[in-house]
């Protein structure tokens, strides 16, 4: 018998579903339910508002978008030889799997841009996702610190943007190259 | 009297604003004809599809971007002592002051994603701005060549979503201080 939590995660799968598909406006709680294949008023059980409803994609996102922890395969990916290249290409590498997922983040990011509500929930999800990255960077010994993983974040955002929507600055270009050009830029040589 | 090209322009500027406010689902002929002030039937006298509308929003996209030539204050923008750092701060600020015309162009990247044909028409304007970067770069003798500028535009366009929708790794950082780091990492010194 599913938990409440496996209900609210069918529900939060089917709005980034929705969200990619449609854009925030397509995420109503009528469509989201359909998609869920979920009865009529489930979705006010959860939530009690749509901005928390979104708030809560933006937490479900990061949950999707993780190294899965039970699979043998992303535990150790074909490129994790403990190098800033490496982990750049297994998170390219997911997030690429994961196109609808990052899409529906997108949406998310321009609904935060409406919507204040919407904004303070989202902000707060990214910037811990942020502060988990520096504490991840730090804690393998890898050089640059926050300023690195910052411009890193700026510069793989902008990478994914293009990959996973419109590409014009990477028009022919290999993105394994692209990703391994950036990190020689933006992070510092162990010393 | 108002020329052809004026009222496209209306109602191309009416399209933006529907898909900054709305996203790309806001943007119906009759939302875009209220939008303008325009008669009910204007917009299929000047496009034959959606796809063909939202194909030309992106088009004037690259109008309002554009460093304006009439304008003694954009024509010598405060930053510009012909280095880089210079151009990128000029073209921050440039879209900070312009949010909602990048935010729809955000919207038409998303929307790029879902149907193939606004990607064909919004990659060939992208396309053509992304040449148009690199022949201005070299033109003007800049270092780095292609790859300094596509890495730049991908560093750039992260910074841009950040600061335009929500901000996480830019929390608590200076805009002008990350973008002179992003230029000085990613473009080589003038030899």
């Amino acid at each position: 018998m599913p938990t409440n939590r496996d209900r609210r995660d069918r529900l939060a799968d089917a709005g980034l579903a929705l969200l990619a598909r449609e854009g925030a406006r397509g995420v109503t709680y009528r469509a989201l339910e359909g998609e869920a294949g979920l009865p009529a008023g489930t979705t006010s059980n959860y939530y009690r508002s749509r901005d928390e409803l979104l708030g809560d994609l933006a937490r479900r996102v990061f949950e999707r978008l993780a190294p899965d922890q039970d699979s043998p395969a992303d535990e150790e990916p074909p490129h994790a030889d403990g190098t800033v290249t490496s982990y750049m290409l297994a998170l390219h590498e997911r997030l690429e799997d994961r196109a609808d997922v990052y899409r529906a983040l997108l949406e998310l990011r321009l609904e935060s841009a409406r919507r204040p509500e919407v904004r303070r929930r989202v902000e707060t999800v990214l910037r811990d996702g942020f502060e988990a990255d520096v504490a991840f960077h730090e804690s393998r010994g890898l050089p640059g610190g926050r300023r690195a993983v910052r411009l890193l974040h700026l510069a793989m955002a902008g990478l994914m943007l293009e990959r996973l929507t419109v590409s014009a600055a990477m028009a022919d270009t290999d993105v394994e190259q692209t990703v391994a050009e950036l990190v020689e830029c933006l992070v510092p040589e162990p010393g």
